[in-house]
């Protein structure tokens, strides 16, 4: 998605940003580029440069009671309300480079090219590191948006791993453990994203416009079968958890790929899974799994999930198991705000990109932040849509674009809020 | 198989058997019966009671340099050679009270009746508590038996768990590191066991006269997909090693089924299973997977291993992914000896119980010990065909019946050897 010929004029410094992505990239676990999980020392060197570069570009830096780092530029009518930016700067074990990081750094971008351009917005303009988008040490995500959003469950705070409580980690990540009330004063929210999926880079676009960030359910499937003796016992007489279990697996991976033919997005995956007693010579009396289902609408999981359960009745009885599925988590999809959208196909406009609307199959903390305010989100082409592994990469012009797309929406809502 | 009032006379002592199990039940990992693994402090207690109750019976008592417990009774003709009875009284993780202990105690019960009736045979007769029959801390089984035989393979006293070496581990339990040479003295090994399959129940016999005893192979199949973004990777386009790992799963229990309905042993396992990177929102990218195959028959494990590769190709080519399967072990079917065979069905049938022949499933130290010496074994029904399980249960009269028809073939052996 390189287009170097075609945009000479970008009213913010590509070199800038490239310069910024591979200085947090080297904040890494050495040997395992690139990971700087929540909650590590990593994390918070990271974020100790972050603030660095945030007060380098002259915003009011502090950190709030939910660990979100945020950096301020104060606007010229005190009261009127704040426009923020932002993504996260945490990533998974052998995450990515881009995944949050070029959304933190375009947001940075934006405010260093308004004070470059001399430019003051009505509003206050804020750039957010949210604190941990990734699912952290503590099983949990999205846990700085949900905190600013006011919607972070009280018990989490005493959720414990690798020897501290939430409640200590956000201490220690500069936090507090009683959290501010949700805030009231954000006008807008926006994020840029890489796309994590194939869909720009194939259809050559520049921008991807999110309609709507996919609802996440999470399902788990206990499988009770018998251990026996392998060697002895005849293959009649068995009751094997991971036979059972794999029936599942394709049974998923079938229903799955039906519902996926249609025109909005839907996805299923078993990505844990762990057998017991997982011994040579024994049959497995045991398989946990759990099973990750993004989904545009409503009624397309409801589809998914009632004919999962069938197949967990088929299987309990053909197979001799017991098996037992339980939905532990079910986040709704959120749409993003549709008027910003239309600023952000117009601002790609000008500046002589394409774009086209899609969903999100991640999840976000604009999911969050649009239970406060307006929301919207940008996707940037990624190499093969790789992501959440060593490989990820995007262009870097690709993420000085989608700033500049950034910057000219800020403006734009900046003045449209003020009218 | 209780028949308490046909069998008023056994020349053995069934309450004596009973406590002798009684008591090593009670030396086990507290809260998870019945566990006393090879190597553990346990395993050297149980051994410490078990050389008391082997001097208590007048044997003398000695461990040899490859960790196996060994009481002796002289023969009247020094120099003839030995008869060798037994079995183990290690037990896999939360495995049985009888599989392996019932061996030890009926071998021990037959001196002890030798004793009592005052016959003192022909021939040397020993009993043994081989080390380490199942698969141990050291990933391998049979240490014992293999070692007497003299094909313990040398560089398995590298072999290291739980911070020490196999050769410490053989030290520590009153063995040596150099092996002795392969016994030549024995003229014949017995023993006992319980059958771990559900055939002498279910058709009520007392005594299961083992054929053989399977092959036991053993193939790892590594299967490498792409670890991608589970919410945004289309489903089409991922190469989910999970998916593909179920279909080899349901594969391999559909051959292994119909190899099952001849009317010889075959049996296969997928035991153990793991996945990589096991993420909730991550498509998983690797499985590793151990399948355990039995056949009486070579035929049948050469029919086996040729349809599993052609389906390891299929499903490589149409999942996008790799598949290596490598077969890491292949010991093969051992014969019993047919002539003790006989020895004992004619002693079942004096004793007034009923036998059939069956191929054993399972590995034993029987196999090994058929390299040195003329070797058979005898099954006694198991409630249920359940083993190497906490709910593995014999009753009493089964063992002692069994022990009594060891003691018959025993005083039948040692006048046919010295005929």
């Amino acid at each position: 998605m390189s287009h170097p010929g075609e945009r000479p004029n970008l009213p913010v410094s590509a070199s800038r940003i490239a310069a910024d992505i591979d200085k947090l990239a080297e904040i890494t676990e050495p040997g395992r580029p690139w990971t700087r999980r929540a909650f590590s020392p990593l994390h918070r060197e990271g974020r100790a440069w972050l603030a660095d570069r945030f007060q380098a570009a002259g915003l009011e830096t502090r950190i709030d009671a939910s660990g979100n780092l945020i950096g301020r530029r104060a606007g010229r009518l005190p009261g009127s309300g704040t426009l923020m930016l932002g993504s996260h700067s945490d990533t998974v074990p052998d995450g990515g480079r881009f995944d949050g990081i070029a959304g933190v750094i375009a947001a940075l971008e934006v405010a260093r090219s308004l004070a470059d351009a001399g430019i003051q917005l009505d509003h206050d303009l804020e750039i957010v590191d949210f604190l941990a988008e990734e699912v952290s040490i503590f099983g949990v995500s999205c846990i700085g948006s949900r905190g600013m959003a006011g919607v972070r469950p009280p018990e989490w705070l005493g959720r414990q791993a690798e020897g501290m409580t939430l409640a200590q980690g956000l201490v220690a990540t500069g936090g507090r453990e009683a959290p501010d009330p949700a805030r009231q004063d954000i006008k807008a929210f926006l994020e840029l994203h890489i796309e994590q999926g194939p869909v720009l880079e194939t259809e050559k676009r520049d921008i991807g416009i999110v309609s709507a960030i996919a609802g996440i359910a999470r399902i788990e499937i206990v499988i009770e079968g018998r251990a026996d003796h392998a060697g002895t016992t005849p293959m009649g007489a068995r009751r094997d958890a991971l036979v059972a279990a794999s029936k599942l697996v394709l049974g998923i991976e079938h229903l799955a790929t039906d519902l996926s033919r249609q025109p909005r997005h839907f996805a299923a995956t078993v990505g844990e899974f762990a057998m017991l007693p997982n011994a040579a010579n024994v049959v497995p009396s045991n398989v946990r799994m759990l099973v990750d289902i993004r989904s545009e609408q409503r009624d397309d999981l409801d589809r998914f999930a009632a004919a999962l359960n069938d197949l967990c009745i088929s299987v309990a009885e053909k197979d001799h198991v017991d098996v037992s599925p339980r939905r532990i988590s079910d986040a709704p999809a959120v749409r993003m705000d549709d008027g910003i959208g239309g600023m952000l196909a117009n601002a790609t406009e000008s500046l002589g990109g394409s774009h086209r609307q899609l969903a999100s199959g991640a999840g976000h903390d604009a999911a969050f932040m649009a239970r406060i305010s307006r929301a919207a989100m940008i996707f940037i082409p990624c190499l093969g849509g790789r992501s959440h592994a060593p490989e990820e990469f995007a262009e870097n012009d690709d993420i000085a674009f989608g700033a500049a797309v950034l910057l000219e929406t800020v403006r734009a809502l900046d003045r449209q809020i003020s009218e």
